[in-house]
């Protein structure tokens, strides 16, 4: 048998012993495993689920270092004491299993490095998509090829709550507060919304695909709270669905020492396997040499489907600790570590197309004046078109071909300064 | 360094050469795999890779008992020799990668027990779905729940076909015409357009996910040869796309005892995320508890997405060897064998939604005549539509809601004794 400690009892921990406690029809190394210890904050709570009493502790320091527990399954959330807790698992010579993204997108070296010293596993199946194996594949399916490209929807508040603005013309703070009301965007939306929660699990992906550590810092994003109902309309009228997509492009693969990396709100042509994408759930495109694009597509968030991802780690590590001979050392592709950070394309480099809706004067010459600002900064425009027009004032949507972002902006400021243009409410990127 | 000897020389041999030769950017477990020998029909056929003639013999007997050769990948295809040279391998105590469905599906007992026997690994990710990883998320992944269902789009000439009828309105003949030119259908397309190679993918599949062997016979299987351009675009006025699709279904997941499997074409609301999947694409759908639906979707064959199956599979075998140590027994979750075989419900219990397409004549009493028939056998309707009338003959649709296939097929056998009755030309099972 194999001892389990878990470190909280949320939801993706209730999940978690949900399935643990109920084995049948499932695979059967899960009747190998034992629940010892489970830590919590309070002892007193009222559980959905029906547990010994004797199970649960307050001194989460005692699980860590427990003598008996083989696996720690730390399902806390948040930096500290997850983090703490985490290293203090490995040093006691625990296997850890986390879904924990956010400590895992910042701490992943320090993490990384303390389990090669001591010779155990950390796995974070849960932490990126929810129960889509993402993190597995790209371990141990994916490696033989040069990755190209990782494209995701990984946050399902956010393409809950842009899936609704596209079906019911609503506007962002109104779904926002639905969403609220229906449990799927937290009180303090900010995480979600901002793009912070994307970020981390682009930093994730983009470690395992490219083979360098990330500085979480490094992950450029922006949020969704801009996005109107107008542009999602206007982006359909072209062709387009807005989704906030999170991306790591890299051109030479393990070694690319240049990697951009991003998360932003993104105009994606209707025909793109990502434009389907719907409600809460998640999606993760990756592309490669010589494999095509291969798309992961399902539940990315949720009590059951995180404990699907938890519970699949604990088995892998009881899979590899049954059969496992004296003197093992790490499964290479299961322990993945790095030496070194990829270097990331400051976001001015990147080259993208950009949608730009202008509010200017109706007046003869107010185009030239603008396509005259793109054009002294060489950005060159797939379409210009005016949709609406009143109160002497029209309403215009330039999309321009790819160019570096940093000459688009300055030709945006250019165009800023003209006497015509009244507002620039909205620029967003599009995806080629 | 991992000595590998291949069996066979064709697309995706060469593919897998290809990676294996330019390890750059890739995992860094590829830079220590040598391939020592390649058997091949003819030393004298002219190649599309550079390579050292020594590498080549037509002997494939020496290489799966060469004593330096630590993994066998068998690219042969077909029943003989390829079964026999598995055998061999393994029995001489080498881990095997294939890619060979057809093997697999009929002789995946036998292969499994010589492979337990002789402690040695038999990896097949490239035997279903080409690029996408599937089998090693089944088998890694996805044992934490109880699997419902698996269904897939699994054969990317049929998916090509229908796609390429759907967008053109074009027949059946015409379009595998065209497929033959452009190399998606074979010159003998039996086994892909009669659903054979479907039927091939699901039993293994299945045989993953319900933890239980399959006997190959045991799959239901039905072509598209009789799909026609009129029931694609009465489909699509019904809301439906019509998909070859390949079905396991069971409800008690390992320990099923009744296990749904079968392969037809089937209309599938254009809102499911099967419907979606367009030309060569595959995609499989696997749903379970508590997980929910997750997707897997990308190129479903061709020799780069298939060698990036093949090689992962090695890279696996190279891992697991790099890091085990002395007296290792086989990975569980790797190895998975089965003991039992899994009992199939025939297909006249199996309950469906059924549409189905009628020439009646038009005479006053007809309709109610074919609805009395239905009622008769408790078969009830969803709707009954018709779509055109000329030279006295009307065109009827029916679509049924959830009967026994035993009970429509006994109502429609009534149905066709009708005077008014002058032919039915469709009956095509519905996704619900």
């Amino acid at each position: 048998m194999y001892y389990i400690g878990l470190l909280g009892l949320g939801t993706v921990a209730t999940g978690t012993l949900e399935i643990l406690s109920d084995p049948s029809g499932r695979n059967p190394l899960i009747s190998e495993m034992i629940v010892k210890k489970i830590g919590v904050r309070s002892l007193e709570k009222t559980r959905t689920i029906q547990l010994s009493q004797e199970l649960l502790t307050q001194d989460l320091d005692s699980i860590v270092i427990d003598p008996q527990i083989d696996i720690v399954v730390e399902l806390l959330g948040g930096l500290e004491p997850a983090r703490s807790l985490i290293l203090k698992a490995i040093n006691a010579g625990k296997h850890v299993v986390t879904a924990n993204k956010a400590v895992i997108a910042r701490y992943r070296e320090e993490i990384y490095a303390a389990a090669q010293a001591k010779g155990v596993y950390v796995l974070i199946e849960g932490a990126v998509g929810g129960g889509i194996p993402i993190i597995k594949p790209l371990k141990q399916s994916l490696g033989s090829n040069r990755i190209q490209s990782i494209i995701g929807i990984v946050n399902g508040t956010t393409n809950y709550i842009l899936s609704q603005m596209s079906d019911f013309g609503a506007d962002f703070s109104e779904v926002l507060a639905r969403a609220q009301q229906l449990g799927y965007a937290e009180a303090d939306p900010s995480s979600d919304v901002d793009g912070l929660d994307a970020a981390d699990k682009i930093a994730i992906l983009a470690s395992l695909s490219f083979g360098g550590h990330i500085k979480r810092e490094d992950v450029y994003s922006e949020g969704i709270s801009n996005i109107t109902a107008t542009d999602i309309d206007y982006a359909r009228r072209l062709g387009y669905t807005i989704k906030l997509l999170a991306i790591a492009r890299g051109n030479a693969g393990e070694d690319s020492d240049h990697l951009e990396l991003r998360v932003h709100p993104t105009l994606v042509p209707q025909s793109h396997p990502l434009a389907s994408i719907h409600g809460v759930n998640n999606a993760v495109l990756v592309e490669g040499d010589p494999l095509g694009r291969v798309m992961f597509y399902g539940p990315g968030a949720g009590s059951g489907p995180t404990a699907s991802a938890v519970v699949s780690d604990i088995m892998n590590i009881v899979a590899i600790l049954k059969s496992h001979g004296t003197g093992a050392t790490l499964d290479p592709l299961l322990s993945r570590a790095h030496q070194h950070y990829c270097q990331i394309t400051p976001i001015e480099e990147i080259k993208s197309s950009f949608y730009t809706r202008l509010i200017t004067l109706d007046r003869p010459g107010a185009i030239g004046q603008i396509g005259t600002c793109f054009g002294e900064q060489n950005v060159s425009l797939q379409s210009l078109v005016q949709i609406g027009l009143k109160a002497g004032q029209a309403e215009l949507v330039i999309v321009s071909h790819d160019v570096k972002e940093g000459l688009f902006r300055r030709a945006l400021e250019s165009v800023r300064q003209l006497e015509a243009i009244k507002d620039i409410p909205s620029v967003i990127r599009v995806l080629a």
